[in-house]
C-alpha cells in the first residue's frame, strides 16, 4: 500500500525531531513556518562558535575512535570546568573507563580501580556547584510551564531553570546533560567521575549534583552502549568495560584535530522563531499542534561550522 | 580516596533510578519512606498481573532471541490492540526487521520492503486512536501540573493525559511508550509499523499518533541498538537490519514461552504512597527532595511474578 520511500517521506513528518538544519525549501510566506524553515533561514550570526577552552572530546578506545564532544558550563559551574580542564590537561582519564550504563538513565566513567588513580594539578573534590546567582545570565526564558521550576529557558544553549524568589539559577537535567558524580556530601564530587544523561530527563536530580556541561556531538556512542546488567546498570566483569582513549580540552589539541561546531544562539529573534516551531509543530504532518514544550524537549541546534 | 565498593554504594544513592523492587530493609518508621521501602512494603494485591491477550512478545532474531514484552492498552486504542493481536496471530512481523533507530527519539519496525506482506485477517489501516473520552476510566491523577495537559496522571500503569473541558484522554508520550506509525492521513496507520520511544519524552506527538501500549520488559534490547545513519535514523544497508524473529500474543504462546510479570496496580494506598517517594526522594543522599513528579518520570514498577 506504501512504497518504502513513501513510508521513509511519511516518518519524516511522523517523527520529525531531527535537529539539523537539513535541506527543505522554505515555505511560502504564508504558511506559519517550520523548524526546517527557521534553521534554513538562520544568518551566521544566529550561530556561536564555543570557545576551544570550554570543549571537551572524549575519545573511545574502539576500532573507529568514537568521539564525544562536550561543552562545559563555567557560567554555572565555575570550578568544576577549571578542574575538568586540569583533568583533562593531566590526561586524567586516559586508560579510564565507562563502568556503567543504566537503562533510560545514565552513561558513567570514572576509575574501575576507585579513585586510585593520583590527581596532580587537579582537585579530587570541590565544593558542589548545584545554583547559582540567578542575576548576570542572558537567561531566555521559555513561555511554557515547568513541572519542577518556577521558570526554566536556556543560557548560552544550556537548558536551565531559574526561581527568582530564591534568586536562584541552575543547569536542568535533560537528555546529554554532563554531570558530575559525588558521594553523600555535597562536596564530595570534583570530575574524576563524570556521567551523561542517556534517559527521559532525570530532573529530581536537579539542585542535587553539580551539572558541568552537555554533549554536543556524539551523543550515540554513549547511548547505545551495552546496558550493564549490574546494580544500577554497573558493568559485572572488567572486560565488559569501555575502556577510554582520551579526554583532550578541544584547546590543546592540534587545529587538524578539532571539532568545528557550531550551536545555535539562545538569545536572538531567530531563536524566538525556533522555540515557536517547537511548541506549536507546523511541519503538514502535525494535526493536534501542542502549542507547549519542555525545556528538554525543545532541542538546541547544533551544526558542522560551514 | 574512595574504593570502588564506596564508590559503587554512593553512586546508588547518587543516581538511584532503578524501578525494581530491590532488597532493602525498610526504614525505621521515624524517617520518611522511600522507593524501596514502599515497594518492599507492599502487598500482593497491590500487583496486577497484565492478561495473556495483551501481552506482546517481540523476539530478536539475534543470538539470544532477546525478548521485548509490551502491554496493550486497549482501553485507549481498541481497535489496534485488537489488530496488532491480529497482526501477531497471523505471524505478520516474522522476517520482517527494524528498520530506524534514532538517537533520542524511537526505534521503528516493520516491512523493510515498504509494506509488501500481504495482511489477511488483520487490517492495513484503521481510523486514528489519538484519545478517548475522559470518562469511565480509573484515572489516578498525579498532584503535579504537566507542561502539556490540564491533568496527567495514570490508569492501568499507562502514563496518560487528561483535559475535562474537552472531555478527553489520551496515552502520554513517555520513554517505552508503543505506537502506531502512520503516514499524513490520520487514518493511515493500522499497526504494520510499530514504533517505541526511546529518548526523551516527545510529549508533542500526543494526540497526534495512535499509543497502543508500552514495553514492560526488554527495553534494553531497543535502546542500545546501533543508531541509524540516515535520513531521522533509518538504516542505510539492508544488512543493518536488526531482524525480527517472531511477535506473538502471550496467550498464543506455551505457557513456558510466556512471562509472569506484574504490574504494580495505580489505584491503590501503595500507589499514592509511591508516587510521594518519587515526588520527594527521601533517600539519604538527596539534599533537596523537588516536591515534585513529571508523569514520565515516575515509572510504574514492573516485576518477575513472585
Amino acid at each position: 500500500m506504501q512504497s518504502i520511500g513513501k513510508t521513509c517521506f511519511t516518518a519524516m513528518f511522523a517523527l520529525l525531531a531531527t535537529m539539523s538544519a537539513t535541506a527543505s525549501a522554505a515555505a511560502p510566506s504564508a504558511k506559519p513556518l517550520t523548524t526546517s524553515d527557521v534553521l534554513d533561514n538562520s544568518q551566521s550570526s544566529d550561530w556561536r562558535t564555543p570557545n576551544a577552552v570550554d570543549l571537551l572530546i572524549l575519545t573511545l578506545d574502539d576500532d573507529d575512535g568514537a568521539r564525544v564532544v562536550m561543552e562545559l558550563a563555567p557560567a554555572f559551574a565555575p570550578q568544576h570546568a577549571d578542574n575538568l580542564r586540569a583533568l583533562a590537561r593531566e590526561h586524567y582519564f586516559d586508560g579510564l573507563a565507562i563502568m556503567r550504563v543504566q537503562e533510560n538513565y545514565v552513561v558513567q566513567w570514572g576509575d574501575p580501580d576507585g579513585d586510585k588513580r593520583e590527581v596532580r594539578t587537579a582537585k579530587r573534590t570541590l565544593p558542589g556547584e548545584f545554583f547559582r546567582s540567578a542575576s548576570g545570565l542572558n537567561f531566555s526564558a521559555l513561555p511554557d510551564a515547568d513541572v519542577y521550576a518556577p521558570e526554566v529557558g536556556y543560557v548560552d544553549g544550556f537548558p536551565a531553570a531559574r526561581d527568582r524568589q530564591r534568586g536562584q539559577a541552575w543547569l536542568a537535567h535533560c537528555y546529554a546533560a554532563l554531570g558530575v558524580g559525588r558521594a553523600m556530601g555535597a562536596d564530595s564530587g570534583g570530575g574524576t567521575e563524570l556521567y551523561v544523561v542517556i534517559g527521559h530527563a532525570p530532573r529530581h536530580l536537579d539542585r542535587n549534583i553539580t551539572l558541568a556541561g552537555r554533549v554536543l556531538q556524539g551523543m550515540e556512542h554513549l547511548s547505545a552502549l551495552p546496558r550493564g546488567t549490574g546494580t544500577l546498570g554497573f558493568y559485572e566483569k572488567p572486560e565488559q568495560y569501555v575502556k577510554i582513549r582520551s579526554l583532550r580540552l578541544a584547546a590543546d589539541l592540534p587545529e587538524s584535530e578539532r571539532v568545528a561546531l557550531q550551536v545555535l544562539r539562545t538569545d536572538t529573534a531567530t531563536w524566538k522563531a525556533y522555540v515557536e516551531t517547537r511548541r506549536f509543530r507546523r511541519d503538514a504532518w502535525f494535526i493536534e499542534p501542542t502549542g507547549h514544550a519542555d525545556v528538554c524537549n525543545v532541542g538546541v541546534p547544533v551544526r558542522a561550522a560551514p
